[in-house]
């Protein structure tokens, strides 16, 4: 068994994530926002994955206290899990996602992680170990279901959207395109990795809606086939 | 002064052209097809980057028997020109863009082409040489002008699809979104070449409009700012 899976990420016309130097970059509006930030209310979990952590330097709160006020009154800690796939447990000590905000973090790192940095990462998070090399995906999913986890939302980046698409854990993409063309071979995309090779592996889709929201336009796929 | 450019591309919903190895992949649907086909027959000259043609071997002739019909009833060449970006004249001498079909053919390299190389090509097609390393896109499109081009629809690959963006010599682009993940951190993207790195000279688009064909979704962008 493991959590639903909803990837959302935001990216350019010509499905870049951000530049080739990675260094983030306005691609959607506020009505924009608004709606990620209430996807994030409505999820008992966020994942991001350690090239996020690095580049961004993100906290992943909900943002807004209407939406924090609501998860309160549901009997829910202000913000969902924060989960961070982090093979190698290289998570900054001070990263914001492990200070910013009440709530539950965790750590999802392989054998390959340093004792020393799991046993400082572990004052602030919970560290699990999934994976012999890299984090075991469904595994970790698996681990996350026991705990409770039923609605996980993946944010990115490339590579741990790529491990989801690959491995087949999920069931839906909300994609927004934002009107810029950002352009380079070496700029993270929505699904980077290895790749398919051959048409029959590729992850089919079926184009559930789309919606024009500020200067772009919301995509909402769903997966037509998926293991659960 | 230059042609009108609309670049027109069908890319996975990760933003991939084809697979990390290049291979052709089917990404739209036969209405998509017959869509591009007119945009073909409407236009006056189609262009494609030298990677396309060493990887898919296209011919770019029009395939509609009627809009071939419609071409010669308003006195044109059955397909338009068909330009291939290809600085150092590397186009097999097979190649069926220069074979397939009646129509004019133009290669445009650069300085940097082999003799040997521009004089076996110019069998077939006109060889126009327009800058030193690479083709130099703006002094090629006021070429093309010259030559009474007014209307060019550029098919790819990322690589000259980047160039134009690059260039500022983008007008129109239509992005057909496919419903399927390639994935790939090498995988050719709708634009590749070096990419921007600041937001302040990334390529802003405006939604023109957007429509559901087959099983994807076709996106219209017009380009903001540009020059001509």
């Amino acid at each position: 068994m493991r959590p639903y899976v909803h990837v959302n990420v935001a990216m350019s016309a010509d499905g870049k994530l951000s530049t080739r130097e990675r260094r983030q970059v306005k691609i959607s509006g506020s009505s924009d926002f608004t709606r990620v930030d209430m996807i994030k209310a409505e999820s008992d979990a966020i994942m991001v994955g350690i090239g996020t952590v690095l580049a961004d330097d993100p906290s992943l709160t909900v943002k807004s206290p209407a939406l924090v006020t609501e998860r309160l009154e549901n009997g829910k800690d202000e913000n969902p899990v924060r989960i961070v796939v982090d093979s190698r447990a290289r998570t900054p000590i001070d990263a914001a996602i492990l200070h910013k905000g009440k709530g539950e973090r965790i750590i999802a790192c392989s054998l390959q992680a340093d004792t020393e940095k799991k046993e400082a990462l572990s004052q602030y998070a919970t560290v699990i170990v999934a994976g012999e090399r890299e984090v075991d995906l469904p595994l970790l999913l698996s681990i996350l279901h026991e705990r409770g986890i039923r609605t996980l939302m993946v944010e990115g980046g490339g590579t741990l959207i790529w491990g989801f698409f690959h491995e087949g854990l999920v069931d839906k993409l909300t994609c927004y395109v934002g009107n810029m063309v950002i352009g380079g071979d070496h700029a993270p995309t929505l699904a980077d990795g290895e790749g398919f090779i051959h048409e029959s592996d590729f992850i089919r889709l079926s184009l559930y809606g789309f919606e024009r929201i500020d200067s772009g336009i919301l995509l909402t796929w769903t997966v037509e086939r998926t293991t659960t």
